[in-house]
């Protein structure tokens, strides 16, 4: 065998990556048995057919020719006025480029703004493609971890002291979260915003839940004084308007950045197609009322989950503010996430993620999705709390030496 | 401002990029002056309307949900079974990962290849994106001249003498070539391979043109003894069924490459729509008429541009075999690629790119689309060679000074 170039080998690094899961949940029903699927942040609908029929009159009226560049005009406006409405800071359309899915914006964002040799921040627990995305590009990618304890609200300390450290450069934050279904809390993003104005950090804050919050509002980084100069916010159609497959999202950020985001498109994506960005502009133009119906379903589950869960103690939730998640903390059943996660997908035919696949800081947890039916939700979520609770029993009954065994992160 | 990473400024190099003609053409046709355009490699007819209505069945099926990984299994056999049968060297669904376009599919597979601080070579007079594409890697790019007294064709010697000076690990072939028209003749390529063996060089070859070859047949560098482990090869629905504005390519290549881009995606794109899959699936099975009926316009006006060019000598045409150009050497106008165009766009109202724009070793060259209407471009190169044919008497009445004056590459 050749040779490969020595980035991917880099940019996978070492570790479970929760895909395990995944790829026993697909055996299992390619041989007929059901599972219910709690792995994937994916709306249990379709894209609306509205927005499907203005993607066809579009590409019927021609619409289906090169659109490199940085995106069409109208739905960067759009895009602009939606940005300028949530932080009270103005964007223009120049500080828009459109990006075939918010996780190519995420990814071009980190390629404008490392080099090789350079250092970014990302918060732990944190989406699984962070730190493959950072270290693509070339730089070290250094996690900070958000305890469990604290409701997994970033330390802004320990960001400040990991960026001295480091020397980062930039700092990607997300808020609604995902795994952990927490919304950062005003203070928390002041605190960090005060470190990144004083360590000269660049933030690429990620908001694709930002329609998606259940308790308080969302606030964008970029929306803090003297922000707005170091903010790129990142942005997608994936999880507002349910559109995940057409891989549409978006940067927010200074006309500089915006250019060199650009530039880099040019030689990496060439464009994203007119028709998709046609029906991304007339999704936009339905509405917040059609953003609170695709959002629905995810607060009435978050709602479920509480109320399931209420009454036991084998699982704690972590509170879930916002996003298709809910993080619970199982490390009372004495397993790690990742085993706790196996077993229930062999006993109960019930797949989560493993806390771990998320980074250290959610090792002992499991993250549940929000996104099957109601009712299979809430039976599902029982059983689990259940399987947590006989394992808890167990545990106790064994002793303080079986007890104490527990609760760490390897499988 | 703040920072930016050196990327971007690495990425973009200096010197003319042809932008300047393709700016100022929009600024004239805003101000309604009709300006016969043929600077883009892209059909003057839209995405077949049966393959926009394949694409919508899909979207209405259900086809949005997240589409990552590899691409769709009948898509990968599809692009599998068209290169075994082109190249004669058997490919399976294994080899092939699918792109949101060719251009993603040459970034990814530079970004797989290459590590910080390698060198990648490519042939010039050579496609815009190709220097960017590379430097955006973070490895050096460094060009190899093919001249236009040889066709165009590349020199393996040069390639060898350049893998040699710089230690270079892949090399980037495009036949049928963007931008000089030209396919690359057996022996050449048979050369080149030699060279790829004995010095360890992973071939990227850009087949995108695959369909438009006019003169012999489309010869791929996978079809070589001993290339197959070696070669990349890239395609794209774009140029074969006028799907430009699909953003739907791929790769061809050994197992272990095909797993790291797939890795690299996850980072990156994280898949391709999967209705747009399946709309290029449907085109792929409409078979080799289809296809040569996309080609068939291109095929007439080569022909065209042969006998309009035929008995004058302002113009050298370089024989035009493939793709969708024609390449015209203008050096006895005594004027510079950019100057001759920027003269053409003014005075003619017609806009063809300045070999500039492609490297060094298409000064003095123009390259013209054959991408409007049979009649109106006829026109457009008869006028061609009228303004070269002013020009050049002019220069030769102006006599020996100012004929020795001119021919360089500067404008």
């Amino acid at each position: 065998m050749m040779r490969l170039g020595s980035r991917v080998a880099h940019m996978v690094g070492s570790g479970d990556d929760g895909w395990g899961i995944y790829y026993r949940t697909r055996e299992l029903v390619a041989q007929g048995i059901g599972v219910t699927n709690l792995t994937i942040g994916e709306h249990d609908v379709g894209t609306d057919r509205r927005i499907l029929e203005a993607m066809h009159a579009s590409a019927l009226s021609g619409q289906t020719g090169y659109a490199f560049g940085p995106g069409k005009r109208p739905l960067r406006e759009a895009i602009a006025a939606r940005v300028t409405a949530r932080t009270g800071v103005p964007a223009t359309w120049e500080n828009v480029v459109i990006t075939p899915g918010g996780q190519a914006a995420l990814f071009a964002s980190h390629m404008v703004l490392l080099s090789a040799g350079d250092t970014g921040l990302y918060v732990d627990p944190h989406y699984a493609t962070y730190p493959g995305t950072i270290r693509a590009t070339g730089a070290a990618a250094v996690a900070v971890p958000a305890r469990s304890e604290r409701e997994f609200q970033p330390d802004a300390q320990a960001i400040d002291a990991a960026a001295a450290e480091s020397g980062a450069r930039t700092l990607l934050l997300n808020t609604p979260n995902n795994p952990t279904g927490v919304v950062y809390a005003r203070r928390t993003l002041e605190e960090i915003a005060q470190v990144a104005r004083a360590r000269d950090l660049w933030v690429i804050s990620d908001e694709v839940y930002d329609t998606q919050v259940w308790e308080g509002a969302h606030l964008s980084p970029r929306a803090l004084a003297g922000m707005e100069e170091r903010t790129v916010v990142v942005g997608s159609m994936s999880k507002s308007h349910a559109m995940t497959g057409s891989r549409l999202g978006w940067i927010v950020a200074p006309v500089e950045v915006a250019r060199a985001v650009t530039d880099l498109a040019t030689n990496t994506t060439y464009g994203v197609p007119a028709f998709i960005q046609d029906a991304a502009l007339h999704a936009l133009e339905m509405g917040p009322g059609f953003e609170a119906e695709v959002a629905a379903p995810f607060r009435r589950r978050r709602d479920i989950a509480q109320a399931v869960l209420a009454g036991q103690n084998a699982v704690r939730p972590i509170p879930p503010a916002g996003a298709m998640y809910v993080m619970l903390d199982i490390r009372a059943t004495g397993l790690s996430g990742e085993a706790f996660a196996h077993r229930l997908l062999e006993e109960e035919r019930i797949a989560v993620m493993p806390g771990e696949s998320f980074g250290q800081a959610a090792a002992g947890h499991v993250r549940v999705a929000t996104t099957v039916a109601d009712e299979a939700f809430a039976d599902a979520l029982g059983r689990l709390a259940a399987l947590a609770g006989r394992l808890a029993a167990g545990r106790a009954e064994a002793g303080p030496a079986a007890a104490g065994g527990g609760g760490g992160a390897t499988a």
